[in-house]
């Protein structure tokens, strides 16, 4: 019998930053605390609670400091948060976060309407974030999350090498981690294995984690190719919160729970309670009645016989299986 | 510039089987034909047309051989039925049927709930239709498609060695393929990879395709796990028909729409005209109002900028992309 420790991976919970963006519908602040508190309970151990961005452009990140100061009360919780520019990472390191992640576009179309500089004006003002967090917040952890890296809604398709370059660039800046993000569900698992390969080979200690967005239905197809290439962090949002508000249907990241149901049942050791997960679902439900609540296994449960790649058992009774017709 | 052709992968589809059988409407006969000449349209090769049953167990089926004889008038597709005993078999064959799958449990609990025989009876069922076949029908393939492969809603957990014994037991039978079933979405990217090899080495050139129910979100990853591993055909049913009827949420097969849009992506050629594939969903929309339709790339559309892997671009204008608040 095998008895070495199970590998682990790192579910980094974007739900509170990337899925409340999307979304119109402001989550009251209480709430908002009360589900950060409940997907920390529920084995989380990284989450991303917001943005610092204006608020007149964002209304949904107008609390974001208060859901900071919350978020560092949860002991052993990495509380991240996203910011687009100097401004808003000077107000996060201020804030005490553990990590910030900046947005990087590999394309100037993309850039400049995301965050309305071109890629060469973000590298320069993310060398600026790195001297200050180097000059003053020597502790915080920065990670570039490279944008469109797969593909662009604007530009179209993008090629490995200028996903490449944006990348060494972000390494040379001084960031601690790169990451790849598929902003619009463009990636492929072939793609996949193939860039986070390379982003191994080209970064080493500085390659990092996987955002997908599940807006085509292959996030966890593409999880599983970052697995074989070796990412061990991998973003995911509770219920597959957020997407587009004007394509119904265009999911947006990928669904923590199903997400932790794949690394686990594959061997994965998360740290993650799955039917605690899917409980804090209810808050969401509650606070934002009518948004779209997605994922597979909050619907359809454990298997039965699932055990969690450190040996724990399910707490919930497993539900029946369902038979009609002549099943194959 | 790499000139060779994309190697191909056979997207067999299974929604008038599969996808209906869960459905307690029946669809109309001259829909289920519209339907189904509309997916070969789309460049689908092979479709699983129905199940032969009796009438009174699954009225959706009673059309059957009507349903048979018009696929069979369609150029070049290869007609597929399933039948779970020796006298569904016959009809089967006497129908003209190119291929016929048979429904084999790996447990004697799974196998006695879906068609009230243990394995071992069933193993001697499948001998008598082989024979049946290789003495009057020799023509017509036969798949044992190995049903509760990778765990069990009544049995829970099965062995991979559980699950080679009945492979091996179908390959002795004489059966022309063994194919691997996620009956109720328990299988996982790990043990798919595993499996399918072991199937390989151990069947050869009777190791046959993949049959995943999407349960718990996880039918695309197994996918990328069984094309590692070397599958070339793998199952899926039109907008996930299918699933539970017990249980809302728990979707039927894979979605065939995002399967092909993630096997072409990957550079597999498949055939299938997405846009075409996808316009065929009115059809189920008009016949069975109120049904549950699945699917991401019918919402988000193909990316700005894809290429089938044979070298074609899409039909349809690529829709505009999402940008609200500040994306990675």
């Amino acid at each position: 019998m095998n008895t070495s420790p199970a590998p682990s991976v790192l579910v980094s919970e974007v739900g509170p930053r990337d899925g409340l963006q999307s979304i119109r519908r402001v989550m009251p602040t209480a709430a908002k605390l009360r589900w950060i508190s409940a997907l920390a309970a529920a084995g989380l151990k990284e989450i991303e609670v917001g943005s610092f961005v204006p608020p007149k452009l964002l209304p949904q990140m107008a609390d974001i400091r208060e859901v900071v100061a919350h978020a560092l009360t949860i002991p052993g919780l990495h509380v991240a948060v996203l910011a687009p520019n100097l401004r808003g990472s000077q107000s996060a390191f201020e804030a005490g976060v553990h990590k910030l992640t900046l947005p990087v576009s590999v394309t100037d179309e993309h850039s400049m309407a995301n965050i309305r500089k071109t890629t060469a004006q973000m590298i320069e003002e993310v060398r600026e974030i790195v001297a200050l967090r180097d000059a003053q917040f020597p502790g915080v952890q920065i990670e570039a999350g490279v944008s469109v890296a797969f593909g662009c809604t604007i530009a179209g398709a993008v090629s490995d090498d200028q996903t490449m370059r944006m990348c060494v660039a972000m390494a040379a800046c001084g960031v601690d981690e790169v990451g790849l993000s598929d902003t619009s569900g463009y990636a492929n698992p072939a793609q996949v294995r193939r860039l986070f390969r390379r982003l191994q080979t080209e970064l080493g200690a500085r390659a990092g984690g996987a955002h997908f967005h599940n807006t085509r239905g292959q996030g966890l197809a593409n999880v599983v190719a970052a697995l074989d290439a070796g990412v061990t962090t991998i973003d995911a949002s509770q219920a597959g919160l957020g997407g587009c508000p004007y394509a119904p249907g265009a999911t947006g990241n990928i669904v923590t729970e199903d997400l932790a149901f794949l690394l686990e049942a594959m061997g994965y050791d998360t740290g993650i309670d799955i039917d605690a997960l899917v409980a804090a679902r209810a808050i969401l439900a509650e606070a934002l009645p009518g948004e779209a609540l997605y994922g597979h296994v909050p619907d359809a449960g454990l298997p039965k016989g699932f055990g969690y790649a450190d040996g724990r058992t399910p707490s919930a009774p497993q539900p029946e299986g369902c038979l009609l017709g002549v099943a194959q």
